[in-house]
């Protein structure tokens, strides 16, 4: 938490602290100490209704403010007054906050708002992390992450990453999959990858990791479109190389075989 | 952990864990409790030497395999060969075991050893998660992680990723950027990336990531060979929308202009 030198920053300003907290997968066994210590810290805790639901146990004796889905916006200004005010502010976001997540928000509204308190991101296990561990080894050599949500990215900007990425061989998690209005991209990502890839690459899907419904599914780049994808998915799109062992995904280090195994 | 599901599995086998647990990047404060229970179930705890050095403190009563660099598949090998014999065995990496780690070299060996203990993969806080919480918020959009080291891929593949990803604009995490042999890499990974992105495009590094020597650097596309880059540090070039405010690296989640911050 590096406290000595937050007091240093912060000293005679009145601004206090706004953390950006990564809760990890879901399990509160992936909490990190650093997350933990964050929260214990504060005096108000900030967050999506879900996220703080699943760390309900550190919420008693601290002001709440929970908000439902889509309103990050709202959530981000809040928490930058607050701190901004002096308070010790604990902004919570699932997975890792500077994936796919609130730690940009804070910094692009703290600008806009000209905003002193000071920030600090303490990270979480990313939902590609901890999907990957469920799976297996997937990732295990360059991969890349792309969110198929064309909300704030134009879909040909996506669509020229998936490419991207198809041909150059990297592993592939796609996070934002598919929503229920959201349809589509799926089917689109996958008709980019077989173009550049084996029908039979691996697929692993990981829904709600380390969540009590956890689901894990590995499939192919052919079949993957009957696999259950919903919003709570990652889906991990394996190399050339991947391969599947006793129901375990796996992505080889070496594309070369230098390792003597025998 | 999932102590049932593990012990329904190894049911009358005779056959023991492994654990292979990513300890993050450093700093005790960011070990899970997951990876702390799995250090704790251990009988035996393998790892190299520098890593295990960072967790001495679940150590005692423990037996303990340190070994030096480089010595991967020893590693490996003894750990599914302890494991097999019915012992809890944690072998530890680094970060998170799935990423540039040792996860997907257990499961390599595994299948070469035709290996029937179980393997239970335990994330980490990845180098890539901890250096852009220092760094601020430089992710956030869609990324790629791209290793420099050619030891295992060729170097036309190396090449080929970095054009992919520099010409789609993601942001790019390089691991394994420079070594005091290996200094060639990062030079022309710059002048791929000069090849199709602003020379005043942002650039972090992060070395030593939340450790007592940790070192954050944030400089250009242009001057980032001028930084100290070395074998402990990752780098993570922005792509063409990410900036710098107060010192922080940012890369903003929309291209659109959807967000009415005021």
């Amino acid at each position: 938490m590096q406290k000595t030198q937050m007091a240093e920053h912060n000293n005679g300003s009145g601004q206090g602290t706004l953390y950006v907290v990564g809760t990890g997968p879901g399990s509160l066994e992936h909490l990190t100490p650093a997350a933990t210590s964050a929260l214990k810290d504060a005096d108000i805790i900030v967050g999506y209704r879900t996220y703080l639901d699943l760390i309900h146990e550190y919420l008693a004796d601290k002001e709440v403010i929970a908000s439902e889905m889509m309103k990050e916006v709202d959530r981000c200004r809040q928490s930058l007054e607050l701190a901004s005010s002096g308070k010790t502010v604990a902004l919570v976001s699932g997975g890792d906050p500077g994936i796919y997540a609130m730690a940009g928000l804070v910094f692009e509204m703290a600008r806009d708002m000209d905003s002193s308190c000071e920030i600090e991101v303490v990270p979480g296990i990313a939902a590609v992390n901890g999907c990957a561990a469920r799976l297996g080894a997937p990732l295990m050599h360059d991969f890349a992450a792309v969110s198929l949500s064309d909300l704030l990215t134009p879909w040909p900007l996506i669509e020229k990453r998936l490419t991207a990425v198809a041909m150059a061989d990297f592993v592939c998690a796609i996070y934002n999959p598919k929503s229920k209005k959201r349809v589509e991209q799926i089917v689109k990502a996958r008709e980019i990858f077989l173009a550049h890839r084996d029908p039979a690459t691996p697929v692993g899907i990981v829904s709600a990791a380390t969540r009590p419904h956890e689901k894990i599914q590995i499939t192919t780049l052919e079949n993957m479109l009957e696999a259950d994808i919903n919003m709570q998915s990652t889906v991990i799109i394996g190399n050339s190389q991947s391969y599947v062992w006793k129901g375990r995904m796996v992505t080889p280090r070496g594309y070369a075989e230098k390792y003597q195994l025998k």
